[in-house]
């Protein structure tokens, strides 16, 4: 994982198919020696990981529950995930900063009095420093599509997330507030940015949607780690399926003014499928998400390179599996039963290439 | 607010309107010498409050997102709601448990490196004793509907979260798993309690919904309180409106065998709305979860008092409302621009009554 870490550093364009971090059957049923962490906050810390991208994937002509684009950017780092915990009983809890080593003097942060049996506590950070990298990413490209962007936090209750709010503020004022409203972006925002609370976030999701609304999609969200993986995973069952959502981490290249990306599909191994496959059962699921992230992978690999790339084998590779499910030729968890194994959809593009 | 609070603790049985957190203009707007903290904790603590159950309501003829009931159980402690904080630079974050007070001997929890300039730090504490309570009350009423039960949590990333899992189970496995059975109710869930992960319960709301599926609703979820403030956000949305949803506090009483029950619509003070009135504005809502609080009030005071109250009131009450609804006569939130306003709504009730 470390060679595969540093290769990604120097040579900035990834492609990722989905990782297993087993269960402890999968430990047992796989001879694994030991059972390793998820190689995701690795890869995030190493490439300097600001956001992770989830945007809609569009097919033409094929109905989704948004008719414009939704963009989503998540803050790759911080938040629960990086959460360390304990499991305590009656009596205080208190948290201390030490600026420079245990040794020297210390700042009390937090103290808690804790009355059950049974507790547990939990401490963990959100590192802010590229928070601003994440903020140009994301007005940079909601301007570009057009589309309105919003900041998502429950800073309200959690006034810990007021600064994250404020630095995407910052940059929105000083860079692309104008820009928007020149665009008639924040129309419907009182010509300004417009903050989210969380839980409002998980409705907007549902009445900006054909489900409820007529001029579906056409927006943008960014949150933090946690929330963005709520809320982009609620989007892509509301769009249509997770393989219509693109996934990319975006990271910060030291040694060079062009991002470090990592395209991958936004679902998981779909380890129940998986499993039937194993068991000689037919499934069914389109691919799209993993071949877009592949295609995106070249894409941005062309444009590192200037454009030599031979691009129309990416054009060519993207009209024929749009075209064959234009005509009708998918999986079955977009055209129900009638629909194609995911093997035979495969053979099918593969021949029509 | 502490004598209201102590009314609650003899006299079991509280409706409560929506309260205001306010916002630093309206500190000032409202003339307030300072900005208290919203009651809700406070009440919540005091009450021994263990769940916040929030239900669909069902009013026959008229379309939702659901055919089938859906029940929700928010654990009504703990989560980031107590978290403390503070906004440090780099260094050293220690997190130090004192079972007795600070002279006596510490454990270290947890110990974080921080490497950029600019983080905030949280720790937050989960209480687990009235989990148990929590079980009962769940699994019980979702029994008696007949619809099958879900335990969320972010537990295999969050591993803290595993113990919440494990007593409901176990309280599962004892009390309950059999009736379930017999009842069919967990044929989907191979026979067992199915722990569902909480990015993709909102996936799953989604496509248990008439938005996607046929046989739609019928389950209930058990959740951590954010994951509950959000998961029940978003089924209010796709269901209808938070006007159809309940939202009923359920505490501990110390001094009875019965529980202190505190019923309010689940949505807030719709500050957008009031603003609007305040402007001569006309305003259009459905007030059917502050209305149903407070019958279930009555109901469950009833209920306290064996059956002595006049029970009339609160049936032709409801009787009359949701007539009116089923015959056209509603709020816009229901029936678009041709609606009633509130006002108009209420003067309708008002007449039939």
């Amino acid at each position: 994982l470390e060679d595969a870490v540093d290769a990604g550093l120097s040579l900035p364009v990834i492609f990722k198919e989905p990782t297993i971090t087993p269960t402890n059957e999968q430990v047992e049923s796989m001879g694994l020696s030991k059972k390793l962490c998820s190689p995701n906050g690795y890869m995030r810390s190493k490439w300097n990981g600001f956001t992770i991208s989830r945007d809609t994937i569009r097919i033409e002509g094929i109905e989704t529950g948004y008719n414009k684009p939704v963009f989503f950017d998540r803050h790759a780092v911080g938040g629960e995930y990086n959460g360390k915990w304990g499991k305590v009983g009656k009596g205080l809890v208190k948290t201390y900063y030490f600026p420079d080593d245990e040794s020297t003097n210390s700042v009390e942060i937090s103290s808690h009095h804790l009355k059950d049996d049974n507790n547990v506590v939990v401490t963990y950070f959100n590192p802010l420093d590229n928070v601003e990298d994440m903020s140009h990413h994301f007005f940079s490209r909601c301007l570009k599509a057009n589309i309105t962007p919003y900041v998502v936090t429950k800073k309200t209750v959690f006034g810990w997330q007021e600064e994250f709010w404020q630095i995407m503020k910052d940059v929105f004022d000083k860079n692309y507030k104008e820009d928007f409203i020149k665009k008639d972006l924040l129309e419907n925002c009182g010509d300004d940015l417009r903050h989210l609370i969380s839980d409002a976030a998980t409705m907007s999701l549902v009445s900006w949607s054909n489900f409820r609304g007529k001029d579906s999609g056409g927006f943008g969200m960014a949150t933090h780690n946690y929330d963005g993986d709520m809320l982009s995973d609620e989007l892509s069952q509301i769009y249509r399926s997770p393989g219509f959502i693109t996934s990319c981490m975006v990271g910060k290249n030291n040694n060079s003014k062009n991002h470090i990306k990592l395209f991958e599909a936004s679902h998981g191994t779909v380890t129940d499928m998986w499993n039937d496959h194993l068991n000689g059962k037919e499934t069914s699921i389109n691919p799209i998400g993993m071949v877009e992230g592949l295609m995106r992978a070249l894409e941005y690999s062309n444009f590192l390179h200037s454009g030599d790339m031979n691009y129309h084998v990416i054009d060519n590779l993207r009209n024929v599996i749009y075209g064959s499910i234009k005509e009708g030729y998918g999986t079955r968890d977009l055209f129900g039963k009638y629909g194609l194994t995911t093997e035979e959809f495969i053979d099918h593009v593969a021949k029509r290439l």
